[in-house]
């Protein structure tokens, strides 16, 4: 198997991109054209042994979940993805019917979101595998992570939790029901990056926004240093997933700490004027996707939660680092 | 060392981007304008011990170099770098101040070319470094490797075999002079992407075009498929670097290997009508970048080149291929 030969049998698990795809995969670069919007970019890696192992994802969703976590991003700027390229650090192990498996899985968001794969590299390595991911998104109004104002409603979309919850039910035996147990295990392996909701809140000026890629915690402190606010949630507010809560009882736990410090769950978590926030709570009510008030802004610094016995905790800006964790939780993704 | 901390050290190494980006690293993902052009974008990946060894480049260069591969690929679509993103999978081996090293390399090429560093990733692996470099640039008229007609000109800039005797220089010993040795191991290092000359090309009409990544012979091939044409060179027009013929004299081998096989330099082989051929060479000439005419496309297919006796031999698709050669040919760039 050569490089050339493998780009050409990945590439035809790919759709026929569309149309401002003027030259796709195969030259020295992909030229494409676009609407005169300003553009986002961004770019993740995944590890295998770091990010993600063969016991806690399939191939096929390995490829849906690379592309899904920067399409995530995309939608955290509020835009619009278009464009994405691939590189695959390949060890010998790997076989050519695997990497098509991975292609799949990326065909099914490409397909889904519009995001046309128009390029990428394919090299051989002695490590593990390693996949990369970037991609280019429209953005009429990009949305900062600097933006937020005291007096702002925080909010974040669907429920939180299932992700870090899947993996640990995927590597511990829990008391998690059947379906609980695959429901949890389908979040972890196949996120829903908010591309509707992120436009939406471009549209409604809403002055902040993250996906939340780290742990809720993390993603308030990076909204709280980049704004210069202080961030103050109600625990009770936060929303669950309930297979979490399920779990979480079972074992004795805090709820709660799935979705402050697990990630990856790639909701998005915001802040917005009141008015900013009652349109986009009435169109995504209309849309069946759910958006929550979990608290403020203040003038100050730092991240509070208050629980509903009136107690305020700090919350740490801990989350989940692959880069800090590798050493010691070698496969948490 | 944890990423947020890594990430913020790497991207002080980096100039202030231009006017055009709107919003640089540090946000979920970077925002950029550009002109109406349409847009290229290309994406490779460097692996330690398959693309290089800390034996044959050093840290500064390494970053040199990795961005040089992606906008030597803009160049050769005839268009002009304008933003870059770079991800990492690192190993514990490689501590902060070799990692800015890397960046500081990365430095020289943006500031060069104009292309700034937007955004990217930093992972851990428990195997080799990673680095995986996306460029994006703007381009009015796109050069494919497809456009090549019967009657074209054949034509490369610069001089080749350079890298690959470079790169042997470094891991044998051998009869070339220490200057020679200095040159060519420069000429492997530090790539030269031909950006002014790409962009000439664009304007001139320059039917197809592709960057010598993986020798000529491969190159040519790539065209010649690509255009449904054959290639027909002049073993005595190729030009060669004067050290690659010293180095080879010395090895009592065929200098021309070295430009046919070699692959890494970078320069450019294109094919062009007789009219931008013309204009081509003389706007080159004042700029005192060689182009020189090494054949010519005839109807048919492959790619084959004359001897001065007039011996014509067939020349094989071979060229560097990263992916085939990984298991036997490990650390070969």
């Amino acid at each position: 198997m050569d490089e050339f030969g493998l780009i050409a049998a990945l590439a035809k698990r790919l759709p026929k991109p569309g149309e401002d795809v003027l030259l796709g995969i195969g030259d020295d670069a992909a030229v494409f054209r676009t609407s005169t919007a300003p553009f986002v970019v961004t770019t993740d890696t995944m590890v295998e042994g770091v990010h993600f192992l063969p016991t806690t994802i399939t191939d096929y969703n390995l490829g849906y979940k690379a592309l899904a976590v920067s399409v995530s991003d995309v939608a955290a700027m509020g835009g619009r993805p278009r464009f994405a390229v691939v590189s695959l650090a390949i060890p010998a192990a790997w076989d050519k019917a695997r990497l098509e498996q991975v292609y799949d899985g990326l065909r099914e968001n490409t397909e889904r979101f519009g995001c046309d794969v128009i390029g990428g590299d394919v090299v051989s390595t002695s490590g593990p595998l390693v996949i990369t991911t970037t991609v280019i998104g429209e953005a009429e109004n990009p949305i900062p992570r600097s933006g937020a104002k005291p007096g702002d409603i925080l909010f974040v979309t669907g429920n939180l939790g299932g992700s870090s919850a899947g993996l640990q039910v995927m590597q511990e035996v829990t008391p998690a029901s059947g379906i609980a147990q695959a429901r949890l295990v389908e979040r972890h392996q196949r996120p829903e990056p908010r591309v509707g909701i992120g436009t939406l809140c471009a549209k409604f000026g809403v002055h902040a926004l993250n996906d939340v890629s780290d742990g809720l915690a993390s993603e308030l402190h990076e909204i709280s240093a980049a704004s210069g606010v202080r961030c103050v949630i109600e625990a009770d507010q936060v929303p669950l997933m309930p297979e979490v809560k399920e779990l979480a009882r079972g074992l004795h736990r805090d709820a709660l700490d799935y979705a402050l410090y697990g990630g990856e769950d790639f909701e998005l978590v915001g802040a917005a004027s009141t008015r900013a926030f009652a349109s986009l709570l009435a169109t995504a009510s209309a849309m069946q996707v759910p958006v929550t008030r979990i608290g403020r802004c203040d003038a100050g610094d730092g991240v509070v939660m208050r629980r509903p016995n009136g107690h305020l905790e700090v919350l740490e800006p801990k989350g989940y680092n692959h880069f800090k964790r590798v050493d010691t939780r070698s496969g948490r993704a």
